[in-house]
């Protein structure tokens, strides 16, 4: 039974500020997880602990392990908490990268590992586009069909993130090209010219993407990235145009005018790369075929736009005719109080693709009927996905509808969000600009270094946690995240403030 | 127990034409899968059968459902054996796409599957970058580190071939840089004129590739795949340089002088980009940082080239100073005889990165020690792989020692490919061009048109098979193909032989 955020108060004995419910936790809300641990608990003196960085060492012969936190121990970890190899028990707010859906062994989850009757699917792996397996439609029937977004009624599995935006931009590209020859397939001239990269076999076509964006690492993903150098430095790009995306301020009632010039910048920007691209003289130019946006920037810092921003610019790429991806990656799920994040935009025309991964374990895009391949073997690979995955993903849909999950993350996110506000109001030198929707929230430190510093010290007080864009917090716990966890968590990130404070 | 093969005969009652051995299969082989089926059973009328054909229409309501061959019962599937949803038993010769290691349902995967102390790699998917679990380095040592190829220390796992090729591209990038930097990470400049795509930071580098030659579909490792127009057209990509690949004539014996000199025009081709490319007048122009080969062009049409010309060719990489890359995605794992195809060669400088995939369940690739990356966060994303693929590696690799499936191989591979020019002698005008090592072998058609009628008799006569190249037939049978399977498949290839005689 889910009770709403006000009902709460924080469980912290340290008198915080943001403490202004009377009430302690009602000992009626029921637990999202069963059996969890009752905090988190730091027993080393330093993260990573000695056997973790023996670990590390031993890692580090095999391959850079530069960015290893610490080794965990999956077996002993529980709901919202990560333990690690030393024993030390983190609040995790950072989700594997906002990719574990209901916690760590969640028993719905480990019953279905445990079943029987998937066995089989565990032990092979089928190429899904040549002999998938007996239950495979219904596999998918039980799961991404039932969390389709409206009016997207073509469903495709892959990889991985980064796979499904490069599989989704090559549906684009089909798309465009067949539009072209007025829906004919590729004429004898363009096989032959692709096998030389010529036109017109080998159209020069591009991606619109945005400054702040992230969409994967491989090449052509790459390309529409632009979030940090260390992703691209070194690497070959497609040389594709970029956008601006709003930089809004914080608060937002304090800034409403400047904020919708700055979206209003942002959208002349794209309309006059989209308006250049129908230049038919340039013929050197890529062409524009579709434009790739996330709901949320993530990787790029959390950065946000008005659901009026993303309806203009549904509607310039529908006016123009190319195609509207939405990368929902990182945003899919349910973790912004909504399955999809782009449903708060309230579309009329939905969006072309919509790409997803992380939390929904397999990776995929689901499209438009329009972008239904005429053609076999064009998007394929050898295994398309992983039927393994989609074992966790029928979990985890069930948990979320039995257990009411998405209603939870709203409850729990304006929770965690006042309390993040009411921090930032308590030390306003060090926390600003704190936003976000359920519990998909950043808040920005003064400086990169304050931000690095700053989420060192979270670690060491037990929260697993995650930085994005150069001097944010992002905060991307697990669905079954309650007010009891961002009690503990605001408790948390208090003293580090009180830490970070006393250090200056 | 493992016998040679010259100790068996073909099982059948046809009188075949290649039933030159004496005595039938002696009861002292130990059979490599227990409980198997003996013998292939088609039971429909046509493949595939009422039950597929109506799944494929359910399927096609969700995507493109043009390259469905069947559905399969997994759980009813054992050993060599695909059974399907009508309960038609194949001979599967094809074996996913030659990603299937040791069969369907090999007690060794089962038991690792139901392992208790594997349900927690089961039940979450951890990013292995940042918080990988406490048996991760165990796992890798023993798995990966002990099929490491001679030379290359450094090991990293990714998703799927595709993605480890298109990573492997990027170390090489970044090695190449490096070098030119003598060996400084990337400058202030670099950084940030990698974010508008603009040298130096964003270089313009090129992976040299060769016709017929397949490296995956995402855009970057798809600019340097060759093999068909359709993986191609319509989808921008690198104009990277492409040279030619020995079409090698057979018999080897019979064509020595002409097959040394294709061999010979070919690496002149390389050596000719190879040596442009040195031109630094061209600035615009890609340089070449790597060239990706395959062992044995497997999309392509299964296309061989001598141990001497791969040896060239990697003299030609080190001299000129670009990586040496190989792409053993299709054969790597054992079915080759030897667990890398490159093995083969006897190289006394081993290639500069070996990527893998398929058998292997998890991808990733292998590199000298000088392609270790220096910073963190340049090659990663969310998951880095994938644990529970470690775990069908391992029983994988633990039978593959036991039950000494890299000599049945060897064994099985000659039987098969003895059989396989009997039945190209005898049926001279429909089978040429028999070729391959181990079981890795293919076969000719005429045509592309008789070789698709072919691939069908094949399936309607109980094999699961596969074609590759223009008029190929390829064999990708698991590592527990045995001669009493080849004997079987041979009886159904001078079955299909006949029928398609009697079309004509």
């Amino acid at each position: 039974m889910l009770v709403s955020a006000h009902r709460y108060s924080l469980r912290s004995a340290r008198g915080l500020v943001w403490k202004r419910h009377a009430s302690t936790i009602p000992s009626t809300l029921t637990p999202a997880f069963p059996d969890e641990y009752d905090g988190a608990l730091i027993v080393t003196e330093r993260i990573p602990g000695p056997k973790s960085t023996a670990l590390i060492s031993r890692l580090n012969e095999i391959q850079n392990s530069a960015t290893i936190n610490f080794f965990a121990d999956y077996a002993a970890s529980r709901g919202n908490y990560l333990v690690d190899v030393d024993g030390n028990r983190f609040l995790d707010i950072y989700g594997q990268i906002a990719s574990l859906p209901i916690g760590y062994n969640h028993p719905a989850i480990l019953d279905a590992m445990t079943d029987k009757d998937n066995l089989a699917v565990l032990a092979q792996r089928p190429c899904l586009g040549l002999f998938p397996p007996a239950d495979w439609v219904d596999r998918i029937e039980n799961t991404l069909t039932k969390v389709k977004p409206a009016g997207l009624e073509d469903i495709n599995t892959l990889m991985c993130g980064s796979c499904s935006n490069e599989n989704a931009y090559k549906a684009v590209f089909i798309w465009y090209q067949t539009k072209l020859r007025g829906g004919h397939p590729p004429s004898t001239f363009d096989m032959e010219t692709s096998m030389s990269h010529k036109l017109p076999g080998t159209p020069n076509l591009s991606i619109l993407s945005f400054q702040g964006g992230f969409h994967g690492r491989l090449l052509g993903c790459l390309s529409t990235t632009h979030s940090k150098p260390i992703h691209k430095v070194d690497i070959p790009a497609f040389d594709w145009p970029v956008a601006s995306f709003p930089r809004l301020r914080y608060p937002l009632e304090a800034h409403q005018a400047a904020n919708e010039a700055e979206e209003a910048r942002c959208l002349d920007e794209v309309e006059r790369l989209l308006r250049e691209n129908q230049d038919e003289n340039g013929s050197t130019k890529a062409h524009i075929a579709g434009m790739v946006v996330e709901p949320i920037q993530a990787e790029g810092g959390d950065n946000h736009a008005s659901p009026a921003f993303f309806r203009s610019l549904r509607a310039l790429a529908a006016e123009y005719g190319v195609a509207f991806i939405v990368d929902e990656v990182q945003t899919g799920g349910g973790s912004t109080g909504k399955f999809w994040a782009h449903e708060h935009w309230e579309l009329e025309n939905p969006p072309d693709i919509v790409t997803f991964s992380k939390k929904l374990q397999t990776g995929g895009y689901f499209a438009k009927e329009e972008f239904r391949l005429n053609e076999g073997y064009r998007i394929f690979n050898t295994w398309m996905g992983d039927p393994a995955k989609m074992i966790s993903l029928q979990a985890y849909l069930e948990v979320l509808d039995k257990d009411q999950l998405l209603e939870n993350t709203r409850i729990t996110g304006e929770y965690l969000q006042t309390g993040l506000e009411q921090l930032s109001e308590r030390f306003p030198s060090l926390i600003s600009n704190v936003r976000g929707q359920g519990t998909y929230l950043a808040m920005d430190l003064p400086t990169e270094g304050q931000r690095n510093e700053f989420v060192s010290i979270m670690k060491s007080l037990g929260l697993a946690a995650g930085g994005c864009g150069s001097n944010a917090v992002r905060f991307r716990p697990a669905l079954v995240f309650q007010p009891r966890h961002a009690a503990e968590c605001l408790d948390k990130l208090e003293q580090a403030c009180e830490i970070l404070t006393q250090r200056r």
